[in-house]
């Protein structure tokens, strides 16, 4: 099994090819369980998903999104978001911050059982897309289709983009 | 070493006592690298760290926090944000979206090397905290320290709250 720390260095976007192979069930399952034990603020737990195996749904979301990786994948999870107000603290939300985390998760457990991925947001805030999936899959009006997960054995060999040094994003104790 | 679903399924928003066993800056280095690989919108990266190993500046976090959990830690990440936006695409914003996955990655690297922790963020959005906390570390006012994890080894056992049921947050193919 791949150690955490190697499951974050392999992790990448991966927008090549995917080979025939299929995501079983089994997989999808370990993969969306990792996404459910992220943190989410007030273990609100606001974050939930749809997991789309049907090759007409994801042809129909790869033609609303027109991403190349979503029509090319076998499995696809819409990480769906909702604005929950933790009763003792009304004025916060932690939408944004659950969907994430269980995204990231998602992400490391795709990477560590072969499969690739990559973390689609932007393309769903154009063109009332976000809306047009999420009226695909059936998902109630007060949520989000936030991001979209498209899942696959990848056919090519790619890597993590080049990031940072070190020394360019942290510092101790004092910023300069 | 942990592997990826064991340090998911081990992390935990621990709130008990640390031991006195310090968090070497070898250890630290090697939590935010985590945080550092995460993901980012458009790759800008737009998440930055401030590690906070000195124990008067600790104290003086927990002060302005009230966190208990923050004044018994032994190290401390501060994840600062700021809003970037893409060139191609500058209606968006992935600030939070960055921030959160850098903060997962970290948290289950802390998990990973026998550490605990607990993702601190509501608290910063009230009476003026992130501000007081990023003047105290000197951090530039077009950024937010976002989140704030406390670090240290825990003395007590804790486990992760309990989820709900994969039925409860996932479907296949369609919401009902």
């Amino acid at each position: 099994m791949m150690n955490v720390f190697e499951a974050i260095e392999k992790r990448h976007s991966y927008r090549g090819a995917f080979t025939d192979a299929p995501v079983p069930r089994g997989d999808l399952l370990k993969i969306v369980e990792a996404g459910i034990r992220a943190p989410s603020g007030f273990n609100l737990q606001s974050t939930e998903f749809v997991i789309v195996d049907d090759a007409d749904l994801i042809a129909r979301i790869g033609e609303i999104t027109g991403n190349k990786t979503v029509s090319r994948s076998k499995a696809l999870i819409a990480c769906v978001s909702q604005e929950v107000r933790p009763p003792s603290a009304p004025e916060m939300s932690f939408e944004i911050e659950d969907c994430s985390a269980a995204t990231e998760n998602i992400l490391l457990a795709i990477t560590a059982l072969g499969y690739a991925s990559v973390w689609i947001d932007g393309c769903l805030r154009r063109e009332n897309r976000a809306a047009r999936v999420g009226e695909l899959l059936g998902v109630p009006e007060d949520r989000t289709v936030r991001i979209v997960l498209p899942v696959g054995v990848p056919a090519e060999e790619r890597a993590q983009k080049e990031k940072k040094a070190f020394e360019q994003r942290a510092r101790y104790n004092k910023w300069s």
